[in-house]
C-alpha cells in the first residue's frame, strides 16, 4: 500500500511536509533562465526546461528531509507539450530519490474518460499489448462532484499498482464554502463527501490504519479539520494552505492523531521561493536558492513538529 | 462573444450538434494504425498520431454539417506529451475549418493554479514579453466544487480573447446524484450551482440572450434538465449523454427555448465509431470511416431537429 510507505517516509524523516513543486518563471533564478533561454529562445519550450531544471536543483536540496513532492500540473500543463514533458521529467526525477510523488491534478470525470485518466496517470497505457507507464505519480488528486462514478475508475489500478489518490473535501480557498459549507440534512456538504471519502478508502487499508485514499482538507478551516478528523478515522490528510495562504502550525495540529500521523502539510511557494523572501535573502544568494529552500524546509519541520 | 458565434453557427448548419472527439485506439481503422505502427512503433507517440490522423478525417468529412467540436483531453493526456501535441493539433485543424472548440478538461482549481489553466487553455503564456497561444480551445468546461474562486480566474481571458466556459452543473453519469442532487435547504445541489452559473454569466452576456458562461446538463435526466432551463434563462447548456449513454432526442428537447436554441448536443462514440456499428457497417468500410461518421452526423441531426 502506497500510504504505508508515504507514513513510514515521514516517520523516517520526522516531517510531514510535501514540497509543492508548483514553479513559476519568476521564481526561477536569472542564471537558469538565461541558460534555457540561450538555448530555447524565449519559448514556452525553454520555460519547461527551467522549470525542471530548477525542480532538479530543489529535488537535490530537499529529498533527504522530506517524504514526498507535489507537483502541480497546471504550472507545466499552461506550456503545452513541452510542459507535460517537464512535469514527467520532474516526476522521474524526484523517483530516482525514492520520493513519494503526489500529483495535483484534480482530475474528475467518469466512465471511459475517468479510466483514461486512471490508466494514464497511476496505470498503464496498452499499446497491442506493450504497456507504457506515463506520469508515474503514487497518488493523484481527484474532484468528487461527479460522485463515486468518477472515484471508481482508479481503485483497480491503485490496487494493481499500489497507487493512491486525495479526494478534494475541503479545500483552503476564501469561497470554498460557497458549495462545500452548505448543509445537507444537517450537515454540510463537505462532511458528507468526507463521510463518504471515508467509506471509499475502505478497500485500500493499510497496516498503519489509513487508506490510501486521502483526502484534501485546508489548512484555512481548523474547526472544520477537526470535525473531520473525528468522521474520517482511517483517511489521511493532504493538508494545503500553510504559510502563503493563511495557514499556521498551530491550526494544523487538529488534522493529525494522537501518534502525529495522520496527515501531511504542503508548502509551495514558501519552500521553493524562499530564496526571495527577505528571511532567507541575507543568507543565501539567488544562485544558491536549493539551500534557501533547504532552510524553508527545516524551518518549516520545527514548526509543525512544535505543535503536533 | 463567442457564445454568438456558436449560436450563428448552429443557425446556418440547421444543427445543435457537438461531435465529440475522443479517440479511442480501437476506433481508430486498421490502416491507420499501421500506417503509425510502422513509423513509430507499438507506442504511444503511435497512438497520438493516429488519433490527428483518426480526427483529421473526421473533421474534413463533417466540419460543413457542425458548429463545433468537443476534444475530450483525457484520451490524450493519458498519452503524455505526444498525446497533448496531437490534442493541440487536433484543436489547430478543427479551428481552421472555423469550427468552435469545445476543450472538455474539467479543470478547477484556484488562484495562481486557476489563472495558469486559465491563461494555458483560453488565454496567452507570457514568455519576457512574448506571448504564446498553447491550446487554442473557445471554451472550456470547469468544475465548480471550489466555488467562484476556480472560476473567476478565467473571466479576465473570456474578456480579453472572447472565450467562454461551460460549468458542470448536473452530469449524466448513473452515480451524479450522489452529491449533485442532495437537498440544500428546499433545493438540490445542482439546482444551486445552476442557479449561480447563470449569475455569474451576467458579465459574459451576448446578443442572443445567452452568456458565454454556459452549463453541462446531462440528457439523461429530462425532468431535472426542463426545471434547470427555467431557473437558467442566460445559460446555453451542453448537453452530454445523447445515445450511447442511454438520452434520447425527445427528452433534449425540454434544453432548448422556443426559438429552438439555448443548448448544443454532445455525441461522441455515436459518430466518430458509427463505422462499427451494425447500421452503418453494410454501407461503409472501414476505409470510408469519416463517411460513415457524416452519415450519423446527418441522421443525429435530424433526430434532433424532429424533436426541438
Amino acid at each position: 500500500m502506497i500510504i504505508d510507505k508515504l507514513i513510514e517516509k515521514i516517520k523516517t524523516t520526522e516531517n510531514p511536509t510535501v514540497v509543492g513543486l508548483d514553479p513559476r518563471l519568476s521564481y526561477v533564478p536569472k542564471h537558469i533562465q538565461q541558460q534555457c533561454f540561450d538555448e530555447f529562445g524565449k519559448t514556452p519550450k525553454a520555460v519547461a526546461e527551467a522549470f525542471f531544471m530548477f525542480n532538479k536543483e530543489l529535488i537535490d536540496a530537499t529529498f533527504d528531509l522530506i517524504p514526498a513532492v507535489k507537483p502541480q500540473v497546471a504550472m507545466y500543463e499552461m506550456l503545452g507539450a513541452d510542459g507535460i514533458d517537464s512535469y514527467i521529467r520532474t516526476i522521474k526525477y524526484a523517483k530516482e530519490k525514492d520520493l513519494v510523488i503526489i500529483g495535483d491534478v484534480k482530475r474528475g470525470d467518469i466512465a471511459s474518460t475517468a479510466e483514461a485518466y486512471s490508466d494514464g496517470h497511476i496505470g498503464r497505457i496498452d499499446v497491442e499489448g506493450n504497456k507504457f507507464e506515463i506520469y508515474h505519480e503514487d497518488f493523484i488528486t481527484l474532484n468528487p462532484y461527479l460522485g463515486w462514478d468518477s472515484i471508481e475508475p482508479y481503485m483497480a489500478n491503485c490496487k494493481a499498482y499500489e497507487k493512491g489518490m486525495f479526494v478534494l473535501v475541503k479545500t483552503s480557498n476564501p469561497n470554498s464554502g460557497q458549495l462545500q459549507d452548505l448543509d445537507v440534512g444537517g450537515k454540510t456538504l463537505y462532511q458528507h463527501v468526507g463521510a463518504l471519502t471515508n467509506e471509499w478508502g475502505k478497500d485500500l487499508m493499510g497496516k498503519y490504519g489509513y487508506s490510501s485514499v486521502g483526502a484534501v482538507v485546508g489548512a484555512t478551516h481548523p474547526e472544520q479539520a477537526k470535525k473531520l478528523r473525528e468522521i474520517m478515522p482511517n483517511t489521511f490528510f493532504l493538508v494545503p494552505g500553510y504559510g502563503a495562504q493563511g495557514g499556521k502550525a498551530e491550526d494544523l495540529a487538529v488534522c493529525f492523531d494522537k501518534d502525529g500521523l495522520g496527515a501531511i502539510v504542503n508548502s509551495s511557494r514558501g519552500i521553493i521561493a524562499a530564496h526571495q523572501k527577505e528571511q532567507y535573502k541575507a543568507k543565501y544568494s539567488e544562485m544558491e536558492f536549493a539551500l534557501a529552500a533547504r532552510h524553508a524546509v527545516l524551518n518549516m519541520k520545527a514548526d509543525l513538529r512544535r505543535c503536533i
